[in-house]
């Protein structure tokens, strides 16, 4: 038998077994019905899945992993499809279950401010459902309009407001999940202890590898009595980047502490008219919120930091209709240079806040070297980064500097005492650098703790925690006048 | 040789390697040295460890962790011996390992809130050094003047403020550790997100059996502005259970609900004089924090529910002083309670509040059938129950009786839908009531984390995560009538 031939029958038998798990009208496998579902939000990586299947209830997950652990076949899990770190790219040789059909908020309770709802629903569709109390969901990544919860579990999603309200793993009380093996677990509860090892928030953030989302309890915060926001301008990007430290050492928690600088700005004010200053070289957008006494004075300390720092401009929102014009150029920033360059990556390491100007010097050197451009877009309270670098796929070479970019502002995180994700998971996109993150012991408890929820390695494999194999290969890639970028990491 | 002498020789052989790793007058081995060792704070288990270890640095635990792996001994460590689980109860066949050495307060950060401190480092010390500027350490265990950081952190200690404030793994931001390889790992980050697996909540509960603690990273709080208290008398146990869920339902979260009923009350008020009104069946203490006005309006509804719930007594706290007068019975309770008794139990389980009133008609009734009396001091706000059980040790009979009454408090713990610890851990004292709250599953799942930590099984085995074999023994003592309590529970 030719290979091809291999891959139709291993792929009948596989849709023979899963149409005794589900309907068959939920079980894709003609390429026409599965091509929409070859990526994810990191459009650079593709990959058809053999087979999509589309559950409908918690029991109906467990049925198809049970066939799929059954039949050795390889799961990805997969929410809306907004990620942008690669988390649900799909196996040629495994089974996408997607949970897009598992949409309904099962329970919504104001007195105790909880919401339990199914993976597939819409983040700002929680909030939607509690705003009749006064109350909303608070994380909020740039994609709430389409992303779902359940993603955002996997992937442990912020957005602009974390700084002061956490990111998806503070914001949710307990997940109901189904391992690779059909059993249902729990995970956290209502109670603030938990017996045994606390595994809650190892699940949030785990890419699907541990577990794959059936039910989400998340907390509902109160809808602030008000919430101003400061948009200041900079004549100069590094000292933006230190207004911003300078901001959090006067012991202020805004709630939100956004970067854009001149590329990023006029990118945006061209699309959705925000009127942010484009003379500028950053801006920030600095909000406060809670009581009309609290907001007066964050906004009266905020101001005064920024303009001690040197900003050129201070507006400050005067009512809610401009404050969400604020802010509308920010969450539209996205979209809109993907109006400008055929395509672009978003980049997502962490620094400590202090060093955020050092970082912007180290990008636009990146430029020059890369030929490329980088706009650069920053949750700069929580030193969350998010440059956004614009190439042409079609153009390997392009291509091929756009990653040589990209794996040099991540090892740059690393050196600066941060992290490689902030917010987007690691998924297939920062899976190397993995290896400079965490030693191979870090790397190798990680396989452990996979283990023990997946002994057979089929939930999402080869995803967030790299291999031995795949890290001893970037060492070797690595090697630069004879030293690894991070000494500790040994080559095998 | 007799088993005596295989057992001296064993100890000659641990300890002359551990004076190769610490100095020798920090290796303890007579029985008069190791003597303070034998118990923690759950005093009726005793085990006299074969040679206890004192380090003073992070670099001494690797080294004493490095022996004792080489040589397979089993590690217990230890921090201020405060716990009431046993989960610091040595092995005769093991090293204690004393944190109580290393009680440095590393860095402490005013601006960014932050403390970081050596593990020997009493609870009570992180806030008296954060004082000078208006901040505390929020978890506060009645045992917070003695009890250290580490021990907070492996059994994820609680207290009076916890409802509001969190428990320990709320407030912990970074731990770092060393493993029983003498690896030295870090947990969590001062960033919002952690790449790979998110373990450090995993860790902070995880009673010492993945790594032991050598530094931990606190966030600090502002010291409220205000704080007053209400003390409230009930006529009737059941409707002070059923008011402390009407405040939590109203809407309301007080910095602290705690309950006592009146044998806890009459033994705190001969003992502290707390002026607790002592013909009430139980009082409640409603605590609320904040601003001035926060504080008036939290006081206000608090009082309304109280009085609407059947209250037939309300003070409010006039003054600072009254506050910690009223606080201070509560916080006495256990000595009150020690001082009446030659011995008792504390329990831990926790229920959804609604079923308060339901746990205390219970308890009362198994007092009757076991011929013991058992005060109760709850954390009413957060269903957590201390019932203390009163009993003479010595009186093989007692003790006997005393045990199957704390087994059916669990059992009837995990039966309302709750937990079997609150904030205290399992320990060695919960650990077979674990084969009630878990599946085998379950408890697999733990035993496969423990193993990514520990693949030997030396850092403080048996305890917390029950064994199959433990859990099949349990299952047998424990089926009445032809009928397990926990009918999901296999017995094999």
């Amino acid at each position: 038998m030719t290979a091809r031939a291999i891959d139709a029958n291993r792929q009948a038998e596989v849709v023979a077994a899963l149409v005794r798990a589900l309907p068959a009208a939920r079980v894709l496998h003609r390429e026409e019905d599965t091509r929409p579902y070859e990526c994810d939000g990191l459009t650079a990586y593709r990959e058809l899945p053999m087979v999509v299947a589309l559950p409908e209830s918690e029991a109906e997950v467990q049925a198809v992993l049970r066939t799929c652990s059954a039949l050795e076949v390889p799961v990805v899990a997969r929410g809306a499809g907004t990620g942008l770190s690669g988390g649900a790219l799909p196996s040629s040789r495994g089974v996408l279950l997607s949970l897009a059909k598992m949409k309904r908020i099962l329970a919504l309770d104001p007195i105790a401010r909880v919401a339990r709802v199914q993976p597939g629903v819409r983040n700002l569709a929680i909030s939607e459902a509690a705003a009749p109390y006064d109350l909303y969901y608070a994380p909020d990544p740039s994609s709430q309009i389409a992303c779902s919860i359940g993603g955002n579990v996997a992937e442990n999603s912020g957005g602009v407001h974390c700084l002061k309200y956490g990111l998806t793993v503070h914001n949710v009380m307990r997940v109901r999940g189904v391992t690779m093996s059909g059993e249902a677990v729990e995970l956290g509860s209502e109670a603030l202890d938990a017996p045994g090892f606390d595994l809650l928030a190892a699940v949030v953030g785990s890419e699907g590898m541990l577990v794959v989302v059936t039910e989400a309890t998340v907390r509902l915060v109160p809808k602030p009595e008000l919430a101003r926001c400061i948009l200041a301008s900079f004549g100069d990007v590094e000292k933006a980047g230190d207004a911003v430290a300078q901001v959090i050492a006067a012991g202020i928690i805004p709630a939100g502490l956004e970067m854009m600088d001149q590329p990023a700005t006029r990118a945006v004010e061209e699309f959705v008219h925000a009127g942010y200053d484009l003379d500028a070289a950053a801006i920030l957008l600095a909000e406060a919120d809670g009581t009309p006494e609290e907001v007066a004075e964050d906004i009266a300390r905020m101001r005064a930091v920024l303009e001690k720092a040197g900003a050129t401009g201070i507006r400050v929102s005067r009512d809610e209709a401009e404050r969400l014009t604020f802010w509308a150029g920010r969450k539209a920033a996205f979209p809109a240079v993907g109006r400008i360059s055929p395509d672009y990556i978003c980049m997502d390491g962490t620094i400590p806040r202090k060093r955020l100007a050092e970082m912007l010097r180290a990008i636009a050197r990146l430029e020059q070297k890369y030929g490329l451009r980088c706009p650069n877009v920053f949750h700069a309270g929580d030193g969350n980064l998010h440059p956004l670098i614009l190439f042409d796929a079609n153009d390997p070479d392009q291509l091929r500097r756009t990653e040589r970019f990209v794996e040099e502002v991540l090892e740059l995180s690393v050196a600066f005492g941060g992290t490689i994700t902030g917010e987007h998971g690691v998924g297939i996109e920062k899976i190397n650098q993995m290896c400079l993150q965490f030693s191979p012991e870090e790397l190798e408890r990680f396989r452990g703790v996979k283990r023990a929820f997946d002994p057979a390695g089929l939930l999402n494999p080869e995803k967030n925690v790299p291999s031995l194999h795949r890290c001893a290969e970037y060492g070797r890639m690595h090697v630069r006048g004879g030293k690894l970028p991070h000494p500790e990491l040994p080559l095998f």
